[in-house]
C-alpha cells in the first residue's frame, strides 16, 4: 500500500470510529470520501483493492467494515509513545486529550531542564533525559516525538535510537534521516517542518498550480 | 515542479542562507544533500532541471545560487501570517520565533475567548475573532494557520475564505477542503493532522516497508 491510500484508509478508520460512537450502523462510499477529503470512486477503488465488498445499494456495515480496516492498519492494544523535550510544542502535545481517540497514549514527556521537569502541572509525567533509556525499556516504547531546539536535535535523535526506539516524529526543523540502528535496520522517521510548511503554503499562493478539488 | 521537488529546493535555500550567515562563500552539492536528507545526485539533477550549474570542482557560489533559488521560490518581502486559535499549539506557534528565518511573520493571533485575549503575555497581539476581517484586509493577510478545537474548524475555515485568504495551514484534526472562494478560486490548504501522522508511524513500524536509506 503506498503513502497516500495509507493516509486515506486511516482517515476512513478514523471517520469509522466516530460513525460507530454516534450508534450508526450503515455508511456509503460518499460518507467516508467527504471525510476523506477524497471521491466516492476513490474509496470504491480502495476497497475493492482490499478486497472489500459493501451490500448493493445498502452500504457498509460500519462495525465489520471497521474491524476489517483496523486489522489492515494492525490496531490493537494502544500505542504508547514519549515526548523529547518539554517546551511549547512538546507541552502542548502533552496536554492534547485527542490522540486517546486514535489509539494512542503519551506515557511521560523528558527534558534536561530540571525547573520544567519539577514544575510540571500536565497528568502525564515529565522525567529528566538521564532516565529515558531505563523507561523506555521497561515500557517497550517503539515511538518518539522529538520536540527540542534544533541545536539538540541531532544529538537526541541518536540517544532515542540507542534506545531501541523504531519510530521518530521529529518537529524540530532539522530534517533528521533515518539511520542504521545497532541491528542494522533503519528507524522510520516523520518531519513535521512547521517552517517549511509555510514556506511551501505561500509559494503555492504565488504560483497557483492547474486547480484541482482534491490537494 | 512537482511537490517533492519543491521540498528539497525550499531545504537547498535554507541551508543557503545559513552558511551565508555563518559566511562561507563556496557549497558542494554533497553539501546540499546532507541538508536536505537526499543524495548529491539528485541535488544535481534538480539543478540541472532548474538549468544551474556549479563550476568543475568549485562548487557554487552561495550567494549567487541562494539569489537564484530564491527567485525560483518567488522570496522577497517577508511574508504575514495570522493564528487563528490561541490555545497551547496557536501559543506555542506565537511564541517559536524560528519562522523569521524563513521570511515568516506572525502578525496576530484570534481568539473568541475574552480570557485568552486580555491575558495574552506574548509580544504578539491576540485580537478578537470579530476583528478578524477588518485585520486581514488592512494587513493584506494572504494566509491563515488554523489551530482552533476541531468543532469550530470548518466554521473558522469558511470565516477565513471569506476574508479573501487564500492559504491556509490547518492543525485541527479535521481534514478541510479546498473550496471555491467568491471569486471562484481554491485556495490552498494543507492539513497537518499530528494523530494522523502518529498513527502512519506506528503503521511503519509495524509493518517496515522495503528499506530504503532515504524517505
Amino acid at each position: 500500500m503506498n503513502n497516500e491510500m495509507l493516509i486515506r484508509i486511516t482517515r476512513y478508520y478514523r471517520a469509522l470510529n466516530k460513525l460507530r460512537t454516534i450508534g450508526l450502523e450503515k455508511v456509503f462510499a460518499h460518507n467516508l470520501a467527504d471525510a476523506a477529503g477524497v471521491s466516492a470512486a476513490i474509496v470504491r477503488k480502495d476497497f475493492s483493492q482490499l478486497n472489500i465488498y459493501g451490500q448493493k445499494r445498502g452500504g457498509y456495515d460500519i462495525v465489520e467494515l471497521s474491524d476489517v480496516i483496523g486489522k489492515i492498519l494492525g490496531k490493537g492494544e494502544p500505542e504508547n509513545v514519549i515526548v523529547v523535550g518539554c517546551g511549547r510544542i512538546g507541552m502542548a502535545l502533552m496536554h492534547y486529550s485527542g490522540f486517546e481517540n486514535d489509539g494512542i497514549n503519551i506515557l511521560a514527556g523528558f527534558d534536561n531542564n530540571p525547573g520544567v521537569v519539577s514544575s510540571n502541572s500536565s497528568l502525564i509525567p515529565i522525567l529528566p533525559i538521564s532516565k529515558l533509556d531505563e523507561f523506555a525499556l521497561q515500557n517497550k516504547i517503539s515511538a518518539a516525538i522529538i520536540t527540542v531546539p534544533e541545536a539538540a536535535a541531532q544529538d537526541t535523535y541518536s540517544h532515542i535510537l540507542e534506545c531501541n526506539i523504531k519510530g521518530v516524529l521529529n518537529f524540530s526543523p532539522v530534517t533528521l534521516k533515518p539511520m542504521p540502528t545497532a541491528d542494522g535496520k533503519l528507524p522510520v522517521v516523520h518531519n513535521i517542518n512547521i517552517g517549511l510548511e509555510l514556506e511551501q503554503l505561500f509559494y503555492e499562493i504565488k504560483f497557483p498550480k492547474e486547480q484541482s478539488p482534491n490537494s
